[in-house]
């Protein structure tokens, strides 16, 4: 495997800027008006943890033609600089009274007029900024006419490159090598929070930059949901113990889990295990370019239930990168295309009993002649942590 | 100190229900729409980590007199049915035609018809769902009139209960006990992103649920900026390392620093630090109900400065809990004024030299007759890591 290296060169973010502008172009905007994490480091690679701070917002401008304009707090200005973007005004914020917004109005008029500036709009996406603020920008002299993105930021990011293929795929070895461990750090009597705080150690230590996500459960039937936080209650010897983990590595998530018996598994477990890997096969087998995202869907779910749309409300997957989880959602109505670069989780799920039920997970890349994985897949069989009995 | 356990009684939820109801009275609100993880958790206690999915929104309705009503994805009933919250509409999300807007257009006419309803819109809030479903609810059939909140969540989450602040608390304390052993993990020749990683070991070591808040920075006259990822350059004997850590336990956070030098540090670097502790100590001396954030700043600045306002855009501290960063900030123009239950931070910096800047920060609380720490006060000696030589 290519090494995966900190950061990406320049031509890059030219490329991707490049791909902006042609699909504003297109789409009739004079620029984009950007507000969130993962859509700023897109275009600069600016990456830092202090968007868990709420108390800032932070702005980039990607106008149809000409370099992004970054207008942000002046906290952010020496790591900004750091970065390929050299058009870069600063306030100090917080501002209880102007919080940056006319430094941020003066500077779109001056990048598009009155004109077109595209904002995302659609599912997954939200406007990280205080709503009074924008309706402060909205009604500023000389504002632009601010409306939906259409859809280009979706589409951009939904389609990785190589150098953020590389990214995500050691995110993935990287919880693989975890996951090999977790015999080490899960044991009868454990606390299921203990567990979680241990395995999220293992991340750190095998290479994560930090752990955004973790979730999982355990039960002998396996688990009432997935995003529940762990309890104090001990794994006992006949429980499966999942652990679905979102790490980062600079700034790139993998997003899968694996399940463990304690000890061996009844057969009931062991098929459902299996049947759970065979979905997912299916899936990695229809993940080639031109199929649609809701293929993948019936490909799982006709190994899950026989495509009796049991399972239509599920989703059995969905895009990742910079975030956990993105688009496309493989669902019924999700009719999206997929392309080479595409990344994918595939995430079957099956009840088991008294409202339980058991969730696989790997993580995949479409390329030009099928589907790679990027999470080094399970085998049929599930792993046992093998208690002493 | 009182013993930290998970959760929250009943009686504290129903005591900031009746609280924010009552602002809503007193406001002209029917009702308030929340959209957020601090607004949710902190009026329903859902914790979840699956707030790192940007893929669904999540409603909370709070109507002026009755109890809450979620309205949440599907893939969140079961964990919402283990809190107090007896209403929960659900929705299979992500829907592609609809996500949820016509449950909640619905639930918020049967709750207040046509009348006001309260959103949070100043600084520090943000609305977490897509603008394209914001401007289909506000165009719904019989929507009511949605309008700023009038800071009622913010007043309200400003001051902490005792079960709050004994959960900050408990944060703090790990945290605490994770710099006690940076001698452990940090050493000459470390590379500071091995320091980063090992650093939230340590955290998760001793007791952090996770570790959503790391930031830092090294070097012989302290940092250039402190929101920086880390790099893989290696400490040298004379830097001052600096970590920062927001973890969380229970869905509180701490947000506190520690300088370390590797050697003995240099004279002039010890007085500065010396003079941070001594600003801290001021700051704390003046945190007292009826006092003002801006008298905190001009307190600490004083002793930075001497009250040149070279400092006037920084910020020397803020409020926290369910957020690394919440309301008030301790600059010159906020006004707010002190009450018992507040928790900020003390958060003074000083230049050092070529662009370069150490930062010392504490935890505190407002009581009645005065602040107390929650984290554990540096003395001001800068503690070495003691390398051999």
């Amino acid at each position: 495997m290519t090494h995966a290296c900190r950061g990406f060169n320049e031509i890059e973010f030219q490329t991707r800027l490049a791909k902006a502008q042609s699909a504003m172009a297109k789409a009739g905007l004079d620029a984009l008006l950007l507000t969130t994490h993962p859509d700023i480091y897109y275009f600069t690679g600016f990456l830092t943890r202090f968007w868990e701070s709420p108390t800032r917002p932070w702005y980039l401008i990607l106008p149809q033609s000409g370099e992004p304009v970054a207008v942000i707090p002046a906290i952010g200005a020496s790591l900004m600089n750091t970065t390929w973007i050299s058009d870069i005004k600063t306030w100090s914020a917080p501002n209880l009274e102007d919080d940056g917004i006319t430094l941020l109005a003066e500077t779109l008029a001056s990048c598009v007029g009155k004109g077109r500036v595209g904002i995302p709009h659609g599912i997954e996406t939200y406007l990280r900024m205080p709503l009074a603020d924008f309706e402060r920008l909205k009604n500023a002299p000389n504002a632009p006419f601010f409306t939906n993105d259409q859809d280009i930021i979706k589409n951009l990011r939904m389609v990785k490159s190589n150098a953020e293929i590389i990214k995500i795929s050691r995110s993935c070895s990287i919880a693989d090598n975890a996951f090999k461990r977790v015999a080490e750090i899960a044991h009868e009597g454990d606390a299921l929070e203990k567990v979680f705080r241990y395995f999220q150690m293992l991340c750190l230590e095998e290479g994560a930059d930090w752990v955004a996500y973790l979730a999982g459960g355990a039960g002998p039937d396996g688990y009432k949901d997935v995003i529940s936080p762990a309890t104090s209650k001990p794994l006992v010897k006949d429980d499966i113990l999942m652990l679905d983990t979102g790490l980062v590595w600079d700034g790139y998530f993998c997003d899968f889990d694996r399940n463990f018996s304690l000890c061996k598994p009844s057969a009931a477990i062991a098929t459902i295990h299996s049947q759970l890997i065979e979905a997912t096969q299916a899936g990695f087998e229809t993940a080639k370019p031109g199929n649609r995202t809701c293929d993948l869907f019936h490909a799982m779910d006709s190994i899950l239930t026989g495509g009796t749309a049991e399972n239509e409300n599920s989703r059995l997957g969905h895009g990742l990168g910079i975030q956990l989880t993105e688009w496309p959602s493989l669902i019924p109505a999700d009719q999206t295309i997929l392309e080479p670069g595409m990344v994918l989780t595939l995430e079957p799920s099956l009840a088991t009993k008294d409202g339980c039920m058991i969730v696989h997970e790997e993580n995949i890349v479409v390329t030009h002649d099928g589907a790679r994985y990027l999470s080094k897949p399970s085998s049929s069989t599930m792993p046992t942590l093998e208690v002493a009995s």
